[in-house]
């Protein structure tokens, strides 16, 4: 039971009281690493260079511009943008003035992309020139938006014959810089990110100003990110997806050097960056690792200043560890999602485990990690009783903490069980604390009553030679309910028949798992159904063998 | 101009509201760090170790027992303790139940400690065995305390025939831990220290959990003192002194193993804990490391796990920072305040400094230092007008921030100046934020309306040969008003005669600073004045020298 003390029982201090707002972190680092640079790889195809006190000028311009704009307060204001200093400074600019940076996710569907714009309102939208004919898509579906400003150089904007373009950089050169930040309570809104969902419309996260600020901080932790002035940090996670992983604000925290990858993605770009400017750290998805490693290793180059890679969204594969690990370069698990602005987790080792061997070592930082200081976490049963942290019983994770969102922005039911925020994701968190996915809760296949995790299953199918992807899914079975079907790309050189090969690859799992957990079948697909973003959709594959027939 | 939003104007976000409190720090570390140790030296005499969970488990029963006695939320709970797990269990105890954990500095004089157990009312005084000397001779001074309880197994406990004592381990006891934490406003009060000025009585500064738990997420940064789990830190600076540096809440915020010493800190004591309990980083004072280094040179010792010392109150020796460094062992520059919770800046080097060399270097980490995000800093001139970041204008230093007093404990008037907190320090602050002090405002020298820092005098000074101690103060000058005066303790070998090593000193002085800073004469004397917490009394040594007579 907790008890709470009304303010006029207790003694109350006597410190300084100010808002904790996100333009103190940009006026923090002109102060303090005013000459330290921020590096882009342009849409234009060159490379741009400036500084925090440049960028800081210009985000007061972007602040002057958006109130003769008539912005107000509160509006919300729309990026379709890559990662680059231009999408830095419209971050400070619109929620430093008090208005909400609503950054779009260009890789959604066109319908979704109209919705949530439309959703939240947007007033205006500032777009790289990549976007162009997705924006002139938009533009008779978005009647709220106003302005639409392509961020470009004068002599380099592109025409359209369907919509008027402002020209960012003539906007910009209007105003003079002269504007200070307004003061106002931390809990404003500050920046707005959707939720592409396999289900449903795309859901809004509101961030708040003090939360954006607590997550910079607990983020930057040496045992979170580790992120200081002494680092060159290069966010490959794009800015229009939970706002980089809060690096555009850790970064400023702490007078890290940024390197913005902009559009280029592939390896040799990636690596030109990290070898040019001598990036330490870099965070982002496995599937951009792969090309950058495959690139070094064709190209048989080396890292010199690269010591660590921070990887979300999705499980780092442990022969991609490996191979990071020949280079030299250390792999960070952190765990989190677009609710949780977004870092919940990040995996690490504590001073006793540094005596330990490396396989050991190994296994705590396969593991998705404890969480930040201002998040909690528990597991529940289906029943919402909660389990124990003992690494081996899973259920539904549930977080709360001061960068966890109440409620969807516009929504009318809370997603709060309990004050608690279901994640959707199935784990395990052993005494240490130390959290694993083992599932999505859709995705965990319930047999007998008895949970089995799809995730597991495919870690061990993946390791079959024959195996390029594999998914586990849920179908019906009149006895136990539910019961494992895998189904398995092949790899292209695979020969082998598909009936001897089923056998052969059941036959895999024995001694693996627990044998009730075996796959009842294995079934065979040119490929996977995956998601605007590049994520395998369950949902689909379900719907594809929800009459496929096992044996009794 | 700054303007202010009113909220009604603005978006306000959907992200979880909670209030910061200190208990959640000791919680999480229970959850995510529940076997990492915390090793104390005993004031019984032996080594103490337990975990984070069984702190957190008898912090709970602290909490208890104080309800039992009839504390209330706000009310102020004296501590005269060492270093050592109770203490700490009392910060958590105390803090976590809404009531405030006022630390006292057992060095300072019998009557300012008095006076300040008076002024704070503490109604219970929890104190080491060493203490009890002090505490007797309290008893009929303090009659707002109504519990006097002795720090000790209940089979170690002292007998005194003037007052009647409580044991702890005695009253821990009775409770059962069942208790949880209550949830209060993040501005209420957590903790109260008083500074032990030079003149005056002595000041309260009233923390909050808000404060107190920004101020950990700061300091623990990687740019900061990188506390994290991977890391085992000493902190030697006393717990009564500024919180030991927040030591107590970012080591459970992170999760670092905490070693603390006890009473006993000589270099050989220190040295055991450290070579034996692994330390990576400890916190304290130039004396403290003087004798530390000097016990391993002897032994002929080397450190193996030791990497870093973090150095506060006052400027490390050049000389120090090299033997360290001889050692492998990095010396870290921080400065602050009992004001500032106490943390304002800490010296570090940007990725660009890398490439720099060592003396380039040495010339950054000499100083003191950058803000942490949170802080800042401006340097005005006697009229209050800003000086330039040049490196070179040196003028008060102003400080604000979310962990800056705003006013003393039960003061009338505030010691802000235009919202901003007078430091007392005389400093420069570069380019790049890094601020350096040169002395303390009533210490600079104003001769003929311009500014001398007795401090640069003072470091010119202690580099030659013959010089032990040196003090530059101003003495009257019918002419410039003011005049720097050189005081010197000679090194007991010199045996050169006064006259001529007057010479010889103000010679030195030739080249190394302007002309018209040079001192006009330099006088001998056996020992320098102290203040009860070992700080040079420049006071007392301008009373004595008042009718010094200057050449003209």
């Amino acid at each position: 039971m907790t008890t709470f003390i009304d303010s006029n029982a207790l003694l109350m201090s006597q410190m300084m009281s100010q808002p904790m707002l996100i333009s103190s972190l940009l006026t923090h680092a002109k102060n303090n690493y005013g000459t330290t640079e921020i590096v882009s790889r342009r849409t234009e195809g060159d490379i741009h260079r400036y500084t925090y006190a440049d960028c800081e000028q210009r985000a007061r311009q972007v602040a002057q511009m958006l109130s003769r704009l008539d912005v107000q307060p509160g509006d919300r204001i729309g990026t379709l943008a890559w990662n680059g200093y231009r999408h830095l400074e419209l971050y400070y600019g619109i929620s430093g003035s008090g208005s909400v940076c609503h950054t779009i996710n260009p890789r959604l569907f066109e319908e979704q992309i109209a919705y949530i714009i439309n959703h939240a309102e947007d007033k205006i939208i500032f777009f790289d020139i990549t976007f162009l004919s997705l924006v002139e898509k938009m533009v008779p579906q978005c009647p709220t938006v106003q302005h639409w400003v392509c961020l470009s150089d004068k002599n380099k904007m592109p025409s359209s014959e369907i919509i008027e373009l402002a020209c960012y950089e003539t906007l910009i050169a209007n105003e003079n810089g002269d504007y200070a930040w307004p003061v106002f309570d931390e809990f404003a809104a500050s920046a707005l990110c959707y939720t592409s969902g396999t289900t449903g419309r795309p859901k809004g996260a509101l961030y708040s100003h003090r939360s954006t600020i607590l997550h910079a901080y607990a983020s930057a932790l040496p045992g979170s990110l580790s992120i200081s002035s002494a680092e060159v940090i290069m966010p490959v996670v794009p800015m229009f997806h939970v706002n980089a992983w809060g690096t555009p604000y850790s970064c400023p925290m702490t007078g890290a050097k940024i390197v913005f990858p902009g559009a280029k993605l592939d390896g040799a770009s990636l690596f030109e960056l990290i070898d040019t400017e001598q990036v330490t750290m870099a965070a982002g998805v496995p599937t951009i690792w792969a090309g950058l490693l495959q690139y070094v290793k064709e190209q048989n180059h080396s890292f010199h200043s690269f010591k660590r890679t921070v990887i979300g969204g999705s499980t780092c594969p442990p022969a991609m560890m490996a191979s990071f690990s020949e280079y030299g370069v250390n792999v960070v698990h952190a765990w989190g999602m677009t609710e949780l602005s977004p870092i919940g987790t990040v995996a690490g080792l504590k001073a006793v485990d540094l005596q330990k061997s490396k396989s050991e070592q190994n296994h705590i930082l396969q593991k998705q990690g404890r969480s930040l200081y201002g998040i909690e976490m528990k597991i529940v049963d289906g029943e919402g009783k909660q389990l124990p942290n003992d690494g081996k019983a899973f259920g539904d994770l549930m977080v709360k903490g001061s960068w966890v969102i109440s409620n969807y922005y516009r929504a009318e039911e809370s997603p709060l069980v309990d004050g608690w925020f279901p994640t959707g994701d199935v784990s395990t968190i052993d005494a240490d604390g130390n959290m694993q996915i083992t599932d999505r809760s859709k995705d965990v296949i319930k047999s007998g009553g008895e949970w089995i995790s799809s995730i597991d299953i495919e870690n061990v199918a993946i390791a079959h030679p024959a195996v390029l992807i594999a998914a586990c899914i849920s179908v019906h079975h009149p006895k136990w309910d539910e019961r494992p079907l895998l189904v398995v790309v092949k790899k292209t050189e695979i020969l082998q028949d598909e009936q001897s090969l089923k056998k052969d690859i059941l036959a895999f799992f024995e001694g693996k798992v627990a044998k009730w957990w075996i796959p009842d079948d294995v079934t065979f697909i040119d490929q996977m159904p995956l998601t605007a973003t590049g994520k395998l959709m369950k949902l689909k594959l379900r719907e594809l063998f929800k009459d496929h027939r096992l044996a009794q």
